[in-house]
């Protein structure tokens, strides 16, 4: 449970994305109007694009208003892509396989793609791997994806719902295809998972240590686990772990979807299995759109998220407030150590809140 | 996720326990003082226990504050058992499990049990065995054993809440070993699962439809899963399955505790098995007490309970808003259709609240 003391949301400017024209880059823009940046938009601009993603990240009131006017404008051209969560271990190779998805969607398969990511940590060290552009040579410098990291720092609660609104931005500007990648801070997958239409767990051979980082309960809102570096002298212990996996699977219940996770080995180093990845992830679609899941789902999530930044809110509201501030520490030892009781506690929190 | 909106606490007056003295039962006690309630309850009095009970969960103010009260004095008597949190799919012959298990302690160990149940449904044909003492007949006869069946029903939230109070009243009544069994409903594993130092599931062999009750990630909070029903033909299908969980299990990350959990058979109709399960449990808690998990567990879980009753009240008061009430339903509808965003909702929600 993230702590609700630090629930402000601490949001970096955002870095400027690139343009087609240089020259754009170096520029700060002055405010457009609503109007202007929703056109911009909706042509596919990508600077515009950026900044209007910057405007919903801001910490200025001004901006974040103005951010959701243009989100509100630009929703009944979002929700036409799919929507691909993405989460793995430290050292699976989440970066290399974004890389050779992404190439394979926009290269063969015609996508725009764009690749997000939900980082509540403050650091970038813990394993975004979007803090290095490196990693994805080709998606990082293709006019056919854009790329976005998470605002660097705040609430998971806060940062994913900026996620969830530049998602939506980015389909209005056109991409038909988003990743949203997950580095497993906290409770970060369930959150992914529930903005996301299909979910993609990346783990590697051998159990024990390589699993450390896979939390509870992830495994199980897995729609396909690949077992990625199945290469040269790994693969037989890929294919072992893919069985292993699979018979792990069966004596799960049946998930919401009615389709069971497929576990498949694939080497995003060489390209190999990352078609018929794309197969399963196609296929998988097809039958939830059939039988209606995939839209159920999606409106589901959006009243989820509805009650979601109420909560964030009220939490906001509460926790800001400076009685509640000034006491909350005290009060939260003496339930530590057993002193009072967290129904006593709570009440005196309440109380306090209530009086100022 | 339990509809916010239903989140007053819809509260049952609560059962009258038996006595040891019959002419007890129905008789409808005038409200002591405070200090009488402690002494009875620190007494072991059972009806004195169970009126107490019934003051935490009442729907009365007063009666409510009363009990909070008491609870706050028996505190520091409180948090000297052991809780078990117990979960099954239906059918797995949870009550004849609580039944021989219970027998095992009272009459063996020479312990005293309390047995509870987070049961936030509303009807109690959902599963809860608790609304059937005959399927306990010896434990619901005990005078070392205390059955209380949760409130029918309220939000999942408020009902954990009183169950989790029941439990302290319990302990210091002087019981040291406490049940509390979820019938899985909504989000209860999860719940019962932070309240308790030991969370067993019960199954039974073969895979599919038996499974269908456990829900997601329920598996990977175990800390022991009960292959009951192991007698007679169905012997060899406990033992595979036994193996087969044992290696899915495997394969998950070590959890906190730093003990992984073990996967045994047992025969509850034929009490086999029984005695070891309990030297499994005692074993796992000797373990986490030398390490230090146990404490700081049991302070964690008290910080979080704190959090939790913040957030249940909070989400009272604004959902018992009466600008809310009146227009959450037809923005929620908007936000299903997509017509508006969730952020601009819940926005707006927010802002009749505030304004009223």
């Amino acid at each position: 449970m993230s702590d609700p003391e630090n629930s402000s949301l601490h949001i970096n400017p955002g870095s400027q994305n690139e343009s087609v024209n240089p020259s754009f880059r170096a520029k700060r823009t002055p405010l457009r109007k609503t109007k202007d940046y929703v056109e911009g938009v909706l042509s596919g601009d990508r600077t515009i694009l950026s900044q209007a993603i910057t405007l919903i990240e801001s910490r200025r009131d001004e901006h974040r208003e103005l951010g959701r006017d243009i989100l509100e404008a630009c929703l009944p051209h979002a929700g036409k892509s799919v929507r691909i969560g993405i989460t793995g271990v430290p050292g699976a190779g989440k970066s290399t396989f974004i890389e050779s998805l992404g190439r394979h969607l926009i290269e063969k398969k015609g996508k725009r793609l764009a690749v997000l990511t939900v980082d509540p940590s403050s650091s970038r060290s813990k394993g975004s791997i979007l803090g290095d552009k490196t990693r994805m040579p080709v998606l990082s410098t293709s006019q056919k994806a854009f790329i976005r990291p998470s605002p660097s720092s705040g609430s998971l609660g806060g940062v994913a719902r900026q996620t969830r609104e530049t998602m939506l931005l980015c389909e209005a500007a056109g991409y038909d295809t988003v990743f949203v990648e997950t580095v497993g801070v906290g409770q970060s997958e369930i959150t992914v998972h529930s903005m996301t239409d299909f979910f993609l767990l990346i783990l590697i051979a051998g159990a024990g240590d390589e699993l450390q980082g896979i939390k509870r309960g992830v495994m199980e809102m897995a729609d396909l686990i690949a077992i990625n570096k199945s290469e040269g002298d790994n693969r037989q212990a890929a294919n072992r772990a893919r069985l292993d996996y699979q018979n792990a699977l069966s004596l799960f219940p049946e998930p919401p979807s009615g389709k069971r996770a497929e576990v498949m080995t694939c080497s995003a180093l060489n390209n190999k299995g990352i078609v018929e990845i794309w197969e399963q992830i196609e296929e998988y679609l097809e039958y939830v759109k059939q039988t209606g899941f995939f839209s159920e789902n999606r409106s589901d999530q959006s009243v989820h998220w509805m009650y979601e930044t109420i909560h964030e809110q009220l939490k906001k509201i509460f926790y800001g407030n400076e009685e509640v501030k000034a006491s909350l520490q005290e009060i939260r030892e003496k339930v530590r150590s057993g002193e009072i009781s967290s129904t006593r506690a709570a009440d005196d929190l309440i109380r306090l809140f209530k009086s100022s």
